[in-house]
């Protein structure tokens, strides 16, 4: 059973975008998947879905979603310009790899599509007259992606431990509804990722991120954290 | 160095809410933040900060808000009842785990809360007139949480390795104002989660989750993945 240590697995488990045409057998699809259903959620309620499009019309669709998304994510990078962390070379790597999926998505073997149903709010007549219902809708709303993305992670994490390549994107977010016709995803289910899946072409971490230090603090924010 | 296999991680990494009040060293909680400092974000952003809050005084104002949110939880939990995945026995144990940590949140060594610095839109005028400004603002919006709680199941994977309970918390967000005025954190940034996090009173995994088959489809909604 392949595996490795969970460290070496955070520690190098960067986002792959270029990945090898090559099939996955459905087993290592259902090891991945039985790792993203390991996550938490709230009210442990496993609301979550997901569909693996391995049918060459259906990547086609969902790459032409993909690719209309990110031609929007396109123009707002080019408007944001590079983050101070980033240093010139990292940027221009980070724009050339998204850049590169941004057409050859449907190359990947399998598209992943993360899906969510929308937890029910109980009626507002059962609810005691001294809470907000429409705070508690929003609350309900805030924290949606906190029952769906660690999940997302579990799937990054086990791709890694079995040496699939993967990457979390949500361009398609910004026109949802063509994925959803083309999924036939329910009304009431929302999606929050595609992740394509295959063997990797590039190689894994290790990773290079912000020191602790300068995101951590003690007690109170502004208050250093002494690593 | 304490570290265990990933899939051991990903399936024993059990909510823990009974936590011992003896001290957690500083290193170890670090080593949980370079696990959360690992994760992807959008744009690689890496707009995360984390609150690590020890002193008792400062516990003792974040566990009044975390009190607060989780009565107006508890409230609509009982109108919403138990779910239907869940069995009596479990949903008990559920009702009766969350309820301790609602009074005892405080007894934790460490509470940490996890931040995100909301990402800058470019302005108005630098974008495309084709690109819809305010749709733009909302899939921001939307996306946040995809920068940020992949960082929180690293740092759930993270304290199991270390042998570390903790638990992923939301209920303070329907009272977020009184947290980040305790916490004295700036308007731009968001809280996404409250973790205790310390030695637990409680045995880690396995876990009850629904199987694969019943949420994973095969090309499109409804269509069964053969596991």
């Amino acid at each position: 059973m392949s595996d490795i240590y969970l460290f070496e697995a955070i520690h190098s488990a960067r986002s792959i975008r270029k990945l090898s045409p090559d099939q996955v057998p459905d087993e290592l699809i259902t090891r991945v998947l039985e790792a993203a259903t390991q996550a938490p959620s709230g009210g442990n309620a496993q609301n979550w879905f997901f569909v693996v499009v391995r049918d060459p019309e259906q990547k086609a669709k969902v790459a032409a979603v993909y690719r209309k998304g990110s031609e929007i994510a396109r123009q707002v990078y080019a408007a944001r310009g590079r983050p101070k962390h980033m240093s010139e070379a990292q940027y221009r790597r980070f724009n050339q790899g998204g850049g590169w999926l941004w057409d050859h998505i449907a190359e990947a073997p399998v598209i992943l599509a993360v899906c969510l149903k929308r937890r029910a709010m109980p009626a507002r007549d059962k609810l005691p007259p001294e809470i907000d219902y429409d705070v508690e809708c929003g609350y309900l709303d805030r924290i949606q992606g906190a029952s769906i993305y660690p999940a997302v992670q579990n799937i990054l994490l086990a791709c890694r431990a079995l040496g699939l390549g993967t990457v979390l994107t949500t361009n398609h977010l910004r026109c949802e509804g063509d994925l959803k016709e083309a999924l036939g995803i329910p009304d009431d289910v929302t999606t929050y990722a595609l992740m394509p899946i295959g063997w990797p072409l590039q190689n894994f971490g290790p990773l290079t991120r912000k020191p602790v230090r300068e995101v951590a603090f003690a007690d109170r924010w502004g208050e250093a954290w002494q690593d």
